[in-house]
């Protein structure tokens, strides 16, 4: 009786492999996220399209959308970004370009791109897609909360923006190099490009949060590894119902809590200190239960940048004397980063 | 260097008072939401708009349009479900009447009234406007932790759907027969048709659910008392999400929570038990203490519809022994009530 479409979700799934669109952007920190890719996902990058001689380059071969097509490129992804998160009109006749060679746009950028009235036109005339990954897909189902096959690990944080994905996207390597089947899912615009799938977990509607969840990391072979993108933080302030949902829908067997030393106050927040590695292992642990009651937390990933290596060392001594877990840097391999992947594999 | 409309966001705010629609309904059972409105809005509601002789009633005047314009209504609520949520075929001509007749169209149902074409059209040649309670204001912020002037109650369950909404109506009730100044804060549909204004929790995105908590309840008066209705729970599988983002926003001086003796599982999850209410006190506490360093649970509200008056009075007992807290049922005026209610209003 009910009037609804039956519409199946599914992740978002991009076409690819991609022609790296870099615009006229002669700064490199505004273009990270073709960097990412280059670095992450070379196997879905084809080359890199650039406007002007200065612009910046990733290395890759500088192709025509044309060019790129004719190579096997399905898309062009907008690999820059600028301070107001828009298509800049120097870049349309490009773009609009690609759309008649046959590639569909994808953006992370935050206005989307059907607002722009020349690329819509032009998508419609070529018949090709104008997708924002910052968009969750439709029909997400509310979350069921039944256990499924296949075992998770999901990269949990003191904060947000201190590497919960890099530790994920390396991890996935780490276990991959081992021979073990694991894949990495994606649940923001970037790791969405780099995974050339995934859900932008912030973008979804409460409700259908761990739902989505549970769309991400679907039942699997029993020693698959599905390693899950964390989101934000259980302490912070504004983000917390985000990582709860994640946390609840993914069911992780295993977290890997993601730390920043030195970092004493909450991105954005400098009334609000960052939650203690223990807090954080026991609070993430305890609301994980629910959904997963043999989670456990099989060590910590530290972004030790900003560290030199006497201090490094120390963090990592200081973190496994308290906590009796591995500490490691997923920018660093090594020893320590070993251990973390041992205690990652052993058995619940 | 934004593109972005500079929109300031505001709750949903209703047009009132309303005309109270009851379509051709028989079945006092589908009608929950006319009855509410009568009971908890009584001044909201100027009559009643019947198809025919045999429509259930309210027992409020019984009006046409024009006539409940005349007498100041502003809007016609649906106050009818049914099955499929949808508005029906044999209601359109009496819809379309209201809206030539300068009322507004307020619904709760689950399509929006806009996918109606006649009444989109109608809506349109009146300059009238078709609201649906599910759909969220435009432009909610993201959170900002930051702490609020006046105070905040807000009632948590062990489960959804025991009475998290009717505990916070009565307790507003409650504060108001005591000269408290008061106000009930609505995160539901039939909360928001009740209030005449509010945020549908449920349906707002994960990155701005505390941000719109802290929208709905804003800085007021240091004796002012917000009292929010609660949302699902910090132990539902699918829910927990929207539970958590409402608690960090919030940011309440005291929580009630709210309890069904006897069930064992949590709604439509027949694997997951209920948590008990010490669990749930203990972790509403330590997870609200993140943005309400001073919160505490005022007591319990108990759902006993279904005991007789010896099994209830054993309920209340079991709870205040163990608990040290005090134990009502807010549909029973009485001792406990009042008791609950002072602990509510001792100072933190």
């Amino acid at each position: 009786m009910s009037a609804r479409p039956a519409a199946i979700a599914t992740l978002l799934d991009l076409p690819k492999p991609y022609l790296l669109f870099l615009g006229d952007t002669r700064e490199p920190g505004y273009a990270k996220t073709a960097f990412g890719l280059r670095d992450w996902a070379p196997e879905l990058c084809i080359g890199e399209f650039a406007l002007t001689e200065d612009t910046v380059s990733t290395g890759l071969k500088r192709l025509s959308p044309a060019a790129a097509y004719a190579q096997g490129a399905r898309a062009v992804v907008i690999g820059v970004a600028n301070y107001g998160g828009v298509i800049l009109p120097s870049w349309l006749d490009s773009l609009v370009e690609a759309l008649a060679s046959g590639l569909d746009i994808i953006s992370g950028m935050h206005s989307p791109l059907s607002s722009v009235p020349a690329l819509r036109e032009a998508a419609d005339r070529h018949g090709r897609r104008l997708i924002d990954v910052r968009k969750p897909p439709a029909s997400i189902p509310v979350a069921t909360g039944a256990r499924r096959t296949g075992r998770r690990l999901l990269t949990v944080g003191t904060d947000c923006a201190l590497g919960k994905k890099y530790t994920a996207l390396s991890l996935t390597r780490e276990f991959a190099a081992r021979g073990v089947d694991a894949e990495f899912r994606a649940t923001g615009q970037t790791g969405i490009l780099i995974a050339g799938r995934g859900i932008p977990m912030d973008a979804v509607v409460a409700d259908f949060e761990a739902g989505a969840a549970e769309l991400l990391s679907p039942d699997a072979a029993a020693d698959h590894w599905d390693i899950i993108e964390g989101q934000g933080s259980l302490f912070h302030p504004a983000f917390a119902a985000v990582s709860l949902g994640l946390l609840h829908g993914s069911q992780p067997d295993i977290v890997v809590v993601c730390h920043q030393p030195g970092r004493t106050t909450m991105s954005g927040l400098p009334d609000y200190p960052v939650p203690s590695l223990e807090d954080t292992i026991d609070m993430t642990l305890r609301l994980g239960r629910r959904t997963n009651p043999s989670i456990r937390c099989a060590g910590i990933s530290l972004n030790t940048a900003h560290l030199d290596e006497a201090e490094r060392r120390q963090a990592f001594d200081i973190a496994e004397r308290s906590l009796g877990l591995p500490a490691a840097d997923p920018m660093r391999p090594g020893a320590a980063l070993d251990a973390l992947v041992d205690s990652c594999l052993r058995a619940n």
